[in-house]
């Protein structure tokens, strides 16, 4: 097998295919159909390769000319572009192509396809119990008293420690660890690599070494939690880490022990935050964020990309830079900064005068 | 089994469960016992959730109306709030009952339970040795001509590369990868899906290519250094990679090839060293700090968090910032900026008149 | 078991042994060879542990004393210090002796000693196929459909989704996951943790939830890529991820969903580029730089360590700070600051003089 076929169109073994039509698709987005109501697609593509059984959309100027290289099967095209040259078996003609596309991307696409039961190679500890219709991956390993709700799936070399439970409908991907004292909601996803209820990092230096102090705080992580790929989460030392209801957190993402995060946050891609820190409901902090132990963030905070948060931050505003400011602050900061470097050797030459 | 248990109580499945009475806990920190001395515990939990079989502690005013709610086995408790309201089995009374609590910790939570012994599934390369009383976890691979230590634990899945050797008592956590090429001492901690010894990033540009640089130096993990999860650490190119004698690395710390870092430092959640940097005894990094290659952090120096360092460090000195300076002068210089973005326009003005 | 040697002389066992003589050194770097033409060396060693069968370099005055305390095999070694006091075996007289070692290493190293077929506790779905020379170790999981090229190394623990394919020479080291959707080039490294192709981070708010937009695009990963020990790299929502060929990416870096990486970048440690961000041809972000999505980074240009990059950066140029700027403006507006740092009293007394 020397030719690996590159760039092969995606793999859809992974899920469940169900099909939509023209008709359909007009009706779900309100939009008006022209062309064949029967034309059907499985899938979803970009328009560069889209074919006859890709759903795809059209929704500026520039990328008229690919319309006329491809032959997709329904094509989602804004008003203004509705008539230009091409071949799709129908069109849908909507107001935001790219929104409706978002919207019908679950009709399309349901659950992956899972195979309930426990494979043969999975290693179960001593009064685990399972929910009906679960899926245990090959070679995961559960450790003793855990707990699995109804239709959880855990993946491949998933590892999971005394005593934890985890909620109907979860998903934990490949690689997955669970330390014992963690406890998952129901819907949580895990993705490949993340680490739950890690032991915190705390150390209390006497007789010229650096003592661990014992972790036995809990890991608790609510009902409808996404967690990204190798994002870290520590338990709590004395007192419970907490991540609330419907928080979805990013990839490589560290989360301190004792670190109480509310509910609906979004927290991306590589954010730190310190031990002991509280981040109230409905907060978005941006990729790179770091933020100090024990402060506050408000509800509905939001902090910008690489914010270094050094105080607590008030509900509903915006903080950026470092040390973090509010946003208009630190955008008038730089500003002037730069304004400013243009003119130090003037205003040396002010203060020479003057003296 | 619909009803997963939600934050259920911390489960000591997987530790040794110990057991100390009020007047253990009253000679241990020295404190002053009022109520039944043989009143005993068996955990440590905060107020919010403490029964009877736990040890808590009292420090603020503001939670006295939670003494009420519960039933505490033993509360350590502040002078100043030693009489409030309560039916915990027995108070004690110390100075700074949250400290206490710190120190009581490792007297209630032995080392975690384990069973020694190799697991079925484990697999062992040829000429690999084990220490006495050594734990191989299911489905840990271990290379040829492997030493490991005695009393070691290698978790589930943990992946170790030819010719590596473990120290006495050490433990590994599931899924940590050690490559070959690496040696770690006793009392060595590591955390799930840390990366000890990968190779390094070294290319050299030739022929319209990066072409890769073999790395043959070794990653020297000293005695009681703890690795924290997800955190990768690069062996050498040609020169070692090590980590001194208890240094203490918390989570998605990446260090890279032949840096060395001293004895007793602690550098913390996503801190980056690039290729050769040394870092000094002693030393304390905070979360998200970033050090360029081929520098020298002077032992005992702190930098802040997000700090970013294109500059040897002086022994004994705080920096901070973006580039970072001495710390004073990191906060002067922010301080300056927001006063001066005030002023901006009146500066112009001034220059303007002048000209 | 209690004496665990330390510090033990780097393992070979992983690797095939090849040697060099020094008359072949002299004539593979064009140096001057002083002494037995015959020496030979199997390693690479620095000075301060090198030994008899080892090559090593000197290249600094003050590593002379360094020499003397030593009896390496072979010394590459500068003019001015040829004739240092010293018992290597033979000595080689060559202009950079440090560049010269880089270049025999691949001569000393091949590639890691490897054993093909399958393992037999690895597990292969329905329909994989596998090229001549293949390697898959123990307990890796590869999933139906999935298309392994001539000579791939398969690490253990690795896990491949459905319908993966990956192509010939590549390696991908143990723990390494690929969700379903991702191809792999040819001589792909992947390092231990990394996760490719895993769910990219996009959701909706609505009904009072963040719900989760589907990703159904492709992660395409080109020839001759290298990927760092637990780097994250999601797949498309819609569109396709791409990382060019020949780009080499360290350990910890996140790259968003629908990202292309154009040829020959150098993606330092830590890095973060956020979602639908295009960066071009022969790019270099250092260490910690993090680029917000829907970016544009020109071919050739280089971004500063923790840069943080809110705006496009056009071809061939340097940025660096936050918010990242050319990197002049930005040297030049960092010793401002400090400047007007020590002068912001004297301005205020101008300005109050004036008004």
């Amino acid at each position: 097998m020397t030719g690996v076929a590159k760039d092969t169109q995606h793999d859809r073994s992974g899920e469940g295919v169900r099909t939509l039509t023209a008709a359909d698709i007009a009706e779900v987005c309100a939009g008006e159909l022209r062309g064949d109501p029967t034309a059907s697609v499985t899938a979803v593509a970009p328009l560069y390769r889209a074919g006859r059984g890709d759903l795809t959309f059209l929704a500026a100027a520039r990328y008229v000319p690919l319309l006329a290289e491809r032959s997709p099967g329904i094509l989602l095209v804004s008003p203004e572009l509705a008539e230009v040259p091409g071949s799709p078996l129908a069109r849908i003609v909507v107001a935001r192509p790219q929104e409706a596309l978002l919207e019908l991307l679950p009709r399309l696409y349901g659950a992956p396809r899972r195979q309930s039961g426990i494979h043969e190679t999975a290693r179960l500890g001593r009064g685990a119990t399972l929910g009906s219709d679960a899926a245990i991956g090959p070679y995961a390993v559960l450790g003793d008293g855990v707990m699995i709700g109804e239709r959880v799936t855990i993946g491949a070399h998933v590892v999971v420690g005394d005593g934890v439970s985890i909620g109907d409908d979860s998903l934990l991907h490949p690689h997955v660890t669970v330390y014992a004292g963690a406890t998952l909601g129901r819907r949580v996803i895990a993705h490949s690599g993340a680490r739950i209820g890690s032991d915190g990092y705390g150390y209390v230096f006497s007789g010229g070494a650096h003592r661990k102090i014992p972790h036995v705080g809990r890991c608790l992580i609510r009902d409808d939690v996404e967690i990204g790929a190798n994002t870290t989460i520590d338990r709590g030392s004395i007192d419970d880490t907490v991540i609330g209801e419907g928080t979805k957190i990013d990839n490589l993402v560290q989360i301190g022990h004792n670190v109480v995060v509310g509910k609906l946050c979004l927290i991306m891609s590589q954010v730190g935050l310190a031990g002991s820190t509280r981040v109230g409901d409905g907060c978005i902090l941006a990729g790179q964020v770091g933020v100090s132990g024990h402060l506050e963030i408000g509800d509905g905070a939001r902090l910008g990309a690489q914010a270094g948060v050094f105080g607590d931050v008030p509900a509903g505003e915006t903080w950026s830079g470092y040390p973090a400011r509010p946003h208009r602050e630190s955008l008038r900061a730089s500003a002037a900064l730069f304004k400013l470097a243009g003119m130090v050797k003037r205003i040396e030459r002010l203060i020479a005068e003057r003296e």
